[in-house]
């Protein structure tokens, strides 16, 4: 692709490198908080730092995406790409601080198998999003994008049993208002990593 | 329209029509449901059925558009009417699905009307997007438009309703945090009836 | 720019103007209400007669859009623009509506306090807007969506802040169904004008 001759455009690679190696580096922590167990004031602050530093970079992709004239591949595409990466950073700091909000320290065994889930998924987004830079890759990231779907499918499984088991056997409706709340939010990464695979999907669609 | 003389781009509207199909089987087989007054395993089973073949149709849709040079509209709007048929099948299902994990398997009179108006508007987004392949059916398609649009209003008075009366008369807050979801995606089904409407007034307006 | 020469185009910025124009007032009104302290059937009626006022002014932009051929600035950020400042009235009226509903008539002081912010950052929005017919104003709008940016990050503590003490301090499970809505509702208008702040920006560096 001629695009990828023009030195300007490997930034853009570079810097979804980064925004990728952020959503997965908040995923593997929170992953690590669930299965300790416990989520106090330290994690929230390692949490925001991290969602501050991605942060950073989705306004330079953005920035940058303005002033660029050529473009590794759609200007729409870059855009989605870069809010997507980000919004997944987002949504594991929205996690945390509200199991922090509601005071839900002890955390679930429901929860932990969802961290797990997501921190496959995000690291099926790191594997497709580093491969975006050669069109040659297009087979392996397919196949991780069919994978990133397929958890999509398992995290939507596990909400609805979650939420199923929650309704069933709590008695405490301010409990069952907190942990539908934070299943969902579960749930909603996983929604996002599907979207990333689907913008994936649509960039490399193009470029065949 | 030139685009009319592509065999190519008849295939788009075939496809159209055969996601406003599915979003009305699904639509009649809601209000059906919510008549018979009972949700059970079997329901969901037939409405996920719907729902994954529906959710083909738009597969193919998005991956015919990618690799489509002309289209018979705007590509991003042929995107976005593919997606919102989409979104109302899913809505559908969503509701099901949200009703069985909440054991609420005897519906109730306010449901039961929900559904009909849904119904209805589910059928109004059919004739528009039936109309579309040809310019000549625009001021039809435009009423059809229209009466969607009044429908969505109309569910924002059941909505608000219905609200009103569950926090006035339910004395359960598990009770009232199960139904006013469900009130809610049922509200949803018409605001994405409502885009449908609006985008295809766009595409209308652009190839006048 | 070239596309200021052109009398048509200097319609967009008058409709952006109203449109603005009714955000504030709705904001304003908002403020005044949680002030006083009581929302009313009265207070509905008027903020719906403004939420009916602004949408004519946003189908009106989108309809030109259509039929228009040259713009001031990109469709897309024309039609984004329309839809956001659209989205403010919106959300004060969902939030005015929701307190009827939730017969709560009596506003607390949180509520109060986001309406202050909310007013302010309506504010920024609408200088920011102004500012948009002429590009050497562009050093000022870009500090009024500085502004507004900070505003939602005071948003989001106040929304924490309130929702930990609703369920730290209520007992009622009801009561913090609503209110907990109520200040998502809130904090939902701040990410509006956020998101506002950030079209505008990027139509400022794409015209640099």
């Amino acid at each position: 692709m001629f695009a990828n001759f023009l030195p300007k455009e490997f930034r853009f690679f570079d810097m979804f490198d980064k925004q990728a190696a952020y959503a997965v580096e908040a995923a593997v922590y929170f992953k690590e908080l669930t299965s300790k167990g416990t989520i106090d004031e330290e994690a929230l602050k390692k949490i925001r730092n991290i969602e501050h530093e991605a942060d950073e970079v989705t306004h330079t992709i953005i920035e940058q995406l303005n002033k660029t004239f050529i473009t590794p591949f759609d200007r729409e595409d870059i855009h989605v790409l870069a809010k997507e990466l980000d919004d997944v950073v987002d949504m594991v700091y929205t996690i945390i601080n509200r199991l922090t909000i509601y005071r839900l320290t002890a955390v679930n065994k429901e929860l932990a198998e969802f961290a797990s889930v997501i921190e496959e998924s995000v690291l099926g987004v790191e594997c497709a999003v580093k491969g975006l830079r050669n069109m040659k890759n297009s087979k392996s990231i397919m196949e991780y994008c069919v994978e990133v779907n397929r958890l999509e499918n398992v995290g939507d499984v596990m909400r609805d049993k979650a939420l199923a088991k929650l309704f069933d056997t709590e008695k405490d409706p301010i409990f069952i208002i907190k942990w539908k709340e934070i299943y969902q939010d579960a749930e909603t990464i996983l929604d996002i990593c599907e979207d990333l695979a689907n913008t994936i999907e649509s960039i490399l669609v193009k470029q065949a």
